[in-house]
């Protein structure tokens, strides 16, 4: 069948010209005789995919040599617990930023290892719909860190900017939006992210860890779990998830074609004005309760006036091209995940259907 | 360039009926409109690929219902972690049978978390070349476990037999010989395999635990590195590398049908043979000096009489299209690992060379 438009909210979609490439040399790696899926993590041909994989990430994000990018396994949920591993003490304690579903999971990981005080909470009845102000954050000016969930895939925020937590570091869950918009590195000392939306296929977690962190880390953890074991061996300590790092390195490579993150972020607020735009002038046929500054780039979530009336978009959606439009199972609605690699002309299809299915059916 | 005889110890030699399949469907999969590395992993389409795989690995191994397949990330050396935290608490000891590097690795870090006894050592002078006697096991009956490693990739031996210890459940790292012979399961608690050799690419570990063995496993870990998070979940607890699975799922069915274990057993025993009666019958040109009972089936090693006559095969041998024929960086030497998915016939040819470079250099 042709291929559909794909709005999963992870995994998600690729950009085409990467999934193109890697059938092409499927079979045969850059004229190695076997594929790369089948060729030692420790051949020339592998360092070279390994090596400028990390290289770009840190040309892409504007990271300085104060930062080490690993490549590890058991994504963004297994770094839930490595962070406290890593950072929290007997006699230390943790801020956490609580704003939905994925920093509630990072608290519960980080309260089964050390202390985690909740520094600032938007649920209101159940749901978060919004991101806290400066001023409603109860920050302790003496945590090991402070961890925030950037962009809140399930129920459709995003930090537009990031908080100021003075000394200080930022650790960040940048699963959902990595290299979707440009930002200042320096007041993070970690940022991790799930490869499965903006990176690549599912198996790999980037992290960036900088050094003066990496010296603070906790001693005698198994070797696994320790960011310094990965960082003193280039995150070749055992064998990687050589071919998921492979397609990353594709990604990556296809980010950097198309113009870096500044092209990204631009192409990713006209998709996202696209859509709002279509909510906001359908006089209640599409509802979005996102405080307006709040809201996300990369997952546009809104309900429709009945459940019925939601059932019958994503029936319809699907039936003209649309995959993976339906909510999250425990929030319900709409969510339409348009990260790096859904195109502007997809979005703009996606608006088209949007208009038609509201002409139909308002 | 044409596809190479590939002979690394892994990321090793998948099918090539298995990458052809994956390269047929990379952009479609089954008609989803989407590439598998794309889909949702709570699509249906993922889910029949996800239970496939794990119904898979219990039929073809003889798995009764008292065992849960888990598929987890973080390879086998993630295991020698998490074996002990799951098992051991303050008051347990377990045994480990050390009979390479890698039995090495898991005692480092067992030791980190808990107390692990050596009951067996096969060391001499820096090297392993055999697999203890039961006689020569100091077991404790009171173990919580008793660790092995099946095959041991860097000095060629494998337990061609499994000790007998008594009630205490057998933990097995099979990372490099799972699905190459039939076995009786049974004394078994919990099997792990690192997929990159005879499952699949680099990513996964297939772990198998018992239902027993689930039931005493420590509470209060880390949700992703407690076995019952993942057993309770269906390993769906967090996003799994899901193309590794599909990879996976791809080279379980081409050994289904192949016939299953036992075809794979009796080629992997005619393919060892025909190189150890190479070297066996080289009078003294190809020399294996694995106790004869312990001589792996896998990954077969050898030296020649000089380093640089080693150099000289292994150039040759790639020249000639063997890829991967070193032997592993700590011990040198010549190693050729033949995995299921390396063919008979290809076996054939390394022979054809081998007996041609002995003629020439002899």
């Amino acid at each position: 069948m042709a291929r559909l438009h794909n709005y999963y909210a992870g995994p998600a979609a690729l950009p085409l010209e990467a999934l193109e490439a890697a059938r092409e040399e499927l079979l045969d790696f850059q004229g190695s005789g076997v594929s790369v899926m089948e060729t030692s993590h420790r051949s020339k041909e592998y360092d070279e995919v390994h090596n400028e994989t990390i290289s770009l990430v840190k040309e892409l994000m504007g990271l300085g040599d104060n930062y080490k990018v690993l490549l590890l396994q058991g994504g963004a949920s297994l770094q839930f617990a490595m962070v406290p591993m890593n950072l929290l003490g007997p006699d230390a304690s943790a801020d956490y930023l609580l704003t939905g579903s994925w920093s509630q999971k990072a608290i519960k990981e980080a309260k089964i290892i050390g202390t985690a005080r909740i520094a600032a909470n938007t649920e209101q009845d159940g749901v978060f719909t919004s991101i806290p102000k400066q001023g409603q954050l109860d920050l302790d000016p003496k945590a090991a860190y402070c961890h925030i969930t950037s962009n809140n895939t399930i129920f459709g925020t995003q930090w537009r900017s990031f908080p100021d937590t003075g000394a200080v570091p930022l650790v960040g869950d940048m699963s959902s939006d990595i290299l979707s918009r440009k930002f200042d590195p320096t007041p993070f000392g970690i940022i991790y992210a799930g490869a499965q939306k903006n990176l690549g296929p599912a198996g790999l977690a980037v992290v960036i860890v900088r050094k003066d962190i990496l010296e603070k880390c906790n001693k005698g953890l198994p070797t696994l779990l320790s960011y310094n074991t990965h960082a003193d061996k280039n995150s070749l300590f055992n064998t990687p998830p050589s071919f998921t790092i492979y397609m990353v390195n594709k990604v990556l490579n296809w980010v950097k074609g198309r113009g870096g993150i500044e092209a990204m972020e631009k192409e990713n607020t006209q998709k996202a004005e696209l859509i709002y735009g279509t909510i906001d002038g359908s006089n209640g046929f599409y509802k979005n309760t996102i405080a307006l500054e709040d809201r996300s780039q990369m997952n546009v979530v809104f309900r429709l006036t009945t459940e019925e009336l939601e059932k019958k978009f994503v029936a319809d959606g699907l039936a003209a091209g649309f995959l993976g439009i339906k909510g999250h199972r425990s929030v319900g609605g709409i969510r339409v995940s348009i990260y790096n690699a859904n195109t502007l002309d997809s979005v703009k299809d996606v608006v088209a259907f949007m208009k038609e299915f509201m002409a139909k059916n308002g």
